[in-house]
């Protein structure tokens, strides 16, 4: 893989000058079209060996370009609302919107490649880690993000030879750390890793680009043209319809049985039992969040459910059971402008909770496989996509040490009906009830095989779907109560 | 001031029952109209002594409303990106959106109150603490908010009361920490403090309302009460006009001198001149931001100017002297739709940078008394204040450390001309000029005007103002590296 960079490849310093101010310009044009055009991102990756002029290569982008629609991350050790959060929260954070370039000087690469070269992880570790590494980047193409990722490569002579000069000079000693030197010792095994991992994510959409540091003129000239060449092919393309269906949907079930109608909604409970198992429900989560060990997991919750399931209610029960400081509720709307600039998870990354918290989301990320698909806000090929895109979010909830727990508020549609005349009636329950709550009972039998699918496909071990038998509310509550309270209890 | 709440004031538990019904549902109500009117965001301070019942009270306030549009803010110790910034950036950060409510258990009371109150801080302190307070208070009123303040008092006696039966049930005893004991011994000169920053922060329109926390019947019926009245009396205030102006603006120069035209625009550098000295600044401005002990600052910079005055230019001979990981460029245009939910100043306050970092903004909270001004975008009411809270934002900025350093950018009205003409002619700097540029040119006498009185009014001691003659762009720049780097050597 390495072998094309260890050529001696070179560029003459007036050819470089004279090559440099038209591509300037050109790069300079084409960003500015991004930015006009504000249609998607461009990430770019800078990762390779030590001492193959990374900084200098991103210092050179930024005077090449407009810098003020450049974000340039670099990533030192991460702050303590960085751990306390999945690894890839860092990363999103720092994901440039729609029309500006994010450089990432050091990326979700860093780590896996350093970890397996240093020997500390097994290459078995590392191939999943590239795994979920091309969903994520799969995932940022399927949202319409540019990436390009550039390896910048020097052979072991070179780097050697390299880090030597470096140090010798006193204007430029500053660049080698001890930790240089440590990872040059470590050079085969370094490379070795790196192959392993550029091979694994070299994907159509996403390939490496092998840069040969030698010579800081080739190194940089190549980079500008390959930036140029793609920015260019991309802002030209012509605009295309959504993208073709990758999989057929799940086969319906041909007896007409499905998990929701598997579901005995005649289930109840008294008030008088209900009384008392809240109090004891209720109890033994206060006491849960106030255990020692409670500090260092988070809890996220999803609530979804048919309109008038009772979500509302069923959360006011755990809120009124843990301190209020602890605990958020973010209830899902249509996204902000500065969130639809952004992948499609990139809302819901954004309220993770640090540790020791809990944060409720009042409907979530599942809206794209239920509402959006229903009523075509998305393509299908979009939600289609999205099963998988959660799956591996929630994955990186629940590896973060979080508690994640999914609770699906099932009723039938007579019982609907019921609920909505009643909130008519009610004086202080109108606000809850709509012109689209009407709309969408209409729909109940799409909604009703989205609900299916949406089980099927990400109710996994590690985020499993809790289905709730709410047609009595009180039976509901109490269900999910204690639910939660087991989820928690085993977590800790 | 705490008088009135010793008098062992209480409420019987049906007389509590038969109001709080109606209250719930009342307050339900204007919870509501306050969500769907989005006009304006409520703040909710609990503060007071420990024991009595802040927590109970916030959990009461949770239960009563719907807890989906309430966010409740507890805070612990400062995270480390918290502890970077400014004392009030993590208030600012928690500040609701307007339509929501939201709730501060602990506040930027606590800190000052209890450092007095142990004697780590002088009257003297606490006094300049709550002055800001009562700033950065009217400024939240003045953008809209509706700020209540509780302060919930026990006597002495009735606190060592509770502390001793919460810490003998075992249910509760987890409440009672020792810090909570430590504060005890210490009532009567954490009392004063208090009182000493109660009556320091009571105005009209953000009073401290006083509540005795004897009964917590009592407490939570009056904290209700108060809120839903305060909630109800605004809702229902019919919306008026922007307020009258508070000050006349400053007096008109009689014999044409200003600060502007007081600058020497013919000053000039030789190319050959400038080749050199650029060399030289950016090498010490390189080697200053590789300084120990710049990792312990932080660096913002403020860019403004007339049109095509170079503030790019200018800019970009700053960012190739440094590591790009380290600086972020902000270019000002309008406030998305999350900023405008906020005080005007909340869209600068969210990018204040980290230590060791570099925060350049093009454009700037400045605009607010430069084009919306001019092109009255803003009410003449809201750009008159805005320059203390300008003045009072900087100081907070200066305050935690950081390098402040504003430059405005000052050409002629001819050398302008000049430029937008060069500009026109020139293909990759064409988009460089917009019929705004053209447009905001007719109003040259009436930003003059602006800029002088800007200058005026917020060229501080901590946060001077800069005036660059930028006739020759080559001055400029050495200017303002060269201001830049001594600014930085003066403070490492």
């Amino acid at each position: 893989m390495f072998e094309s960079a260890e050529l001696g490849h070179r560029v003459e310093k007036e050819a470089y000058t004279l090559e440099v101010s038209g591509l300037r310009e050109a790069l300079l044009d084409s960003q500015y079209d991004l930015v006009a055009a504000k249609k998607f991102p461009v990430i770019l990756l800078v990762a390779g060996v030590d001492g193959a002029g990374k900084s200098a290569v991103v210092s050179t982008l930024n005077e090449w370009m407009d810098p003020r629609h450049v974000q340039t991350n670099g990533f030192d050790a991460p702050t303590d609302e960085e751990l306390h959060r999945p690894y890839m929260w860092r990363y999103w954070r720092a994901l440039p919107p729609k029309g500006k370039i994010g450089i990432f000087d050091g990326s979700w690469y860093t780590w896996p490649i350093n970890e397996c070269g240093n020997g500390r992880i097994g290459h078995e570790v590392l191939d999943q880690d590239m795994e979920l590494v091309r969903r994520f980047e799969q995932m940022l193409i399927d949202e319409g993000a540019l990436i390009l990722k550039f390896w910048m490569h020097l052979s072991k002579g070179v780097q050697k030879k390299r880090l030597t000069k470096l140090e010798a000079d006193p204007k430029t000693s500053w660049r080698v750390t001890p930790r240089d030197w440590k990872h040059f010792k470590r050079y085969d095994a370094l490379r070795e890793a790196a192959e392993r991992a550029l091979r694994l994510t070299s994907t159509a959409d996403a390939p490496w680009i092998v840069v040969e540091a030698t010579d800081a003129r080739y190194q940089k000239l190549t980079v500008g043209r390959v930036l140029l060449q793609a920015l260019r092919a991309r802002l030209d393309r012509p605009s295309t319809g959504p993208a073709a269906v990758k999989a057929p949907p799940a086969p319906p079930a041909l007896d007409g049985l499905n998990v929701l109608r598997a579901l005995d909604l005649s289930k109840r409970m008294e008030r008088v039992d209900y009384d008392r198992e809240l109090e004891a429900w209720q109890g033994k989560l206060s006491v849960l969040t106030r255990h020692k060990r409670f500090k260092e997991r988070a809890v996220v919750l999803v609530f979804e459910g048919s309109d008038a399931a009772g979500k509302g209610g069923s959360i006011r029960r755990i809120t009124q059971a843990v301190d209020a400081r602890l605990c958020r509720i973010v209830p899902i709307a249509a996204p902000t402008e500065e969130e639809r600039a952004q992948p499609y998870l990139w809302r819901f990354w954004r309220h993770l909770p640090g540790r020791g918290k809990i944060l409720i989301f009042d409907r979530s990320w599942y809206g794209r496989v239920l509402v959006e698909r229903v009523e075509g806000f998305c393509a299908e090929a979009d939600w289609m996509r999205a099963y998988g895109e959660i799956n591996d979010f929630e994955a990186q909830i629940a590896k973060s040490k979080a508690i994640l727990a999914k609770f699906w508020l099932a009723i039938s549609p007579e019982e609907q009906l019921r609920r909505f005349q009643e909130r008519q009636e009610t004086p202080f329950k109108r606000f809850k009830i709509t012109e689209e709550d009407w709309r969408n009972r209409e729909k109940w039998p799409a909604y009703e095989a989205a609900v299916c699918d949406m089980v099927a496909r990400t109710s996994t071990e590690i985020a499993p779907w809790t289905l709730v038998e709410s047609e009595d509310k009180l039976y509901a509550r109490i269900k999910i109560l204690r639910t939660l309270c087991e989820r928690i209890e085993e977590a800790l």
